[in-house]
């Protein structure tokens, strides 16, 4: 529901973001259109940000956008998917002026070029109080092919991509609670909080190989559960397999209560998935190939559950997923 | 970014609305899937409603979530679309408690029936501050038969359906601002407010006879320069062919003030749509199956902007679109 000012405002900054996309319509109708090629389908995936329980009050708008990009492009990662489209929904207070919005969609720009998406249409709102931002994303997939989160099966073998803790140890960094780290690890942490890595080009070699797939945003005790629930199974995690970071490994030692954070945080937007272990070594190539660790951290069985185990084979009872800020 | 309590809600109150629908996956994926039928594409469109702004602070759940489908479902019915399905992202305060939500899910069932669309997916996240639900919403359309804003030529007859003004003068009836109206007509107006009809049979018959099409949410001096923008064209309105209701009518004879609101107003949700002169036979005998009034009220031209006149033949230069409240 734009008003007449939004006109000017989606006509400067929003229609190059629609311009090499016919089904956007150039931004000026009210809907969009997707049409998936002959033998593909869509998948549709949607996450908003706010400000003060998602990112900080203050963020830099350019990176918030990219962040909101990334979270989306992450989930269609997860389903193997190639993107497509989105569609984005604003609720920004008054206060967020022409400036603010042109370094947004500035930030839509440089992602959106380089994970190849367009955007497709979108709403605009105002309130008054925190603002919100908000992308459903579109990717294709092979008709029949996409990866989900109920196909883990008893012997299958639970993996993730690259290092696990980054994200939540980013947090601590930009919050100012992990000053004991040397400059280059203080970046990467906050690197990989303020700016995931959508898994995009593993989850499209998944299809055909992972039984299910999940990206890691709550993070390993929070989203673990869901590929469970959804497959009905029972899941066993060693935590001492749990992929780290050197900069991870750094923040532990500089501070030991940064390893439960480390194994249980969330932000990390790496790929959780199942897959049987004959797989092992087609996933060892992959690995090499796309120079991204895939590291197995546990055993599928029958049953229910996610749970946790330290080096002593004792469960580890509460690490818990991450919660708002 | 649902937490772990959302789990259970996810389960009682949103997953039997995604029953029926393959798609949504049971609402266990961070996904859904699309797949138009062969020779058909996606609609995708989006609408955003927040408290205060769009609706009433206090406003029944229930009733809430109608009116946010059926503002989608009025842009696939502008399209010419079949509904589909939805994605729903709820940002809600904590005072909204499980009754709120029950109640909320059961507008959207009862809408979903009504209407045939099912829901995808969605992300649900907390605020500190007022709550905004947002839908987006696909329908189909046989590729390439979209009704766009675009298509608008000079010699087109603009048409609206229905009568327009109710919405506004409903919001009226509701803030107590118009009471010197008989129940019946009261009501009328309250309820054209709060659960307009979405014309989605007239849309799929416009396929094929209109040129441009969009639906009123935002009044007509707010709405059809879209119209003229997207076709690159000018429009002219009669303000006494504008299609009034009765209840309209009564508005205006007890609060001449309100005629100004009833010609401008927003939230009609009625299709705006433009076709060649030619098309005036169809257009009634399909007025006539649908039991729906569609009134030409003025021509497109060549130029740029739309302008209204009144009976008199002269300009009426100060028909503001609808603002937030």
């Amino acid at each position: 529901m734009p008003s007449l000012g939004e006109f000017q405002r989606i006509d400067r900054y929003f229609k190059p973001l629609a311009a090499g996309f016919p089904g956007a319509l150039g931004l000026v109708d009210d809907a969009g259109l997707l049409s998936p090629a002959p033998g593909e389908e869509l998948v549709a995936t949607t996450d908003s940000m706010v400000e003060g329980v998602h990112y900080l009050p203050g963020e830099e708008p350019s990176r918030l956008a990219r962040k909101l990009l990334r979270v989306n492009l992450s989930d269609l990662a997860a389903k193997g998917a190639r993107p497509l489209a989105y569609m984005l929904t604003t609720a920004l207070p008054r206060s967020a002026g022409e400036g603010w919005i042109a370094a947004f969609a500035d930030g839509l720009r440089q992602d959106q070029e380089r994970f190849g998406i367009h955007l497709l249409g979108g709403d605009s709102v105002s309130v008054d109080g925190p603002a919100m931002v908000g992308v459903t994303a579109f990717g294709t997939v092979p008709k029949g092919r996409a990866l989900l989160r109920s196909g883990a099966r008893p012997g299958d073998v639970i993996h993730v991509s690259g290092a696990l803790g980054d994200g939540a140890l980013g947090l601590e960094v930009l919050r100012g609670r992990l000053s004991g780290l040397e400059p280059g690890h203080r970046r990467h942490l906050a690197d990989r909080y303020n700016l995931p890595e959508p898994r995009l080009e593993l989850g499209r070699r998944l299809v055909g190989i992972a039984t299910a797939s999940m990206d890691l945003s709550d993070g390993l005790p929070g989203d673990l559960p869901h590929i469970c629930h959804a497959s009905g199974v029972a899941a066993r995690v060693e935590t001492a397999r749990i992929p780290l970071s050197p900069a991870g490994r750094a923040a532990m030692a500089a501070d030991p209560a940064m390893e439960r954070l480390a194994l249980s945080g969330g932000d990390d937007y790496e790929l959780l998935f199942t897959a049987p272990p004959e797989a092992a070594e087609t996933l060892a190539a992959l690995a090499s190939e796309l120079s991204l660790p895939l590291t197995p951290i546990g055993l599928i069985s029958a049953g229910e559950g996610a749970g946790f185990v330290g080096p002593d084979g004792a469960p580890v009872g509460d690490l818990k997923g991450w919660t708002h800020f």
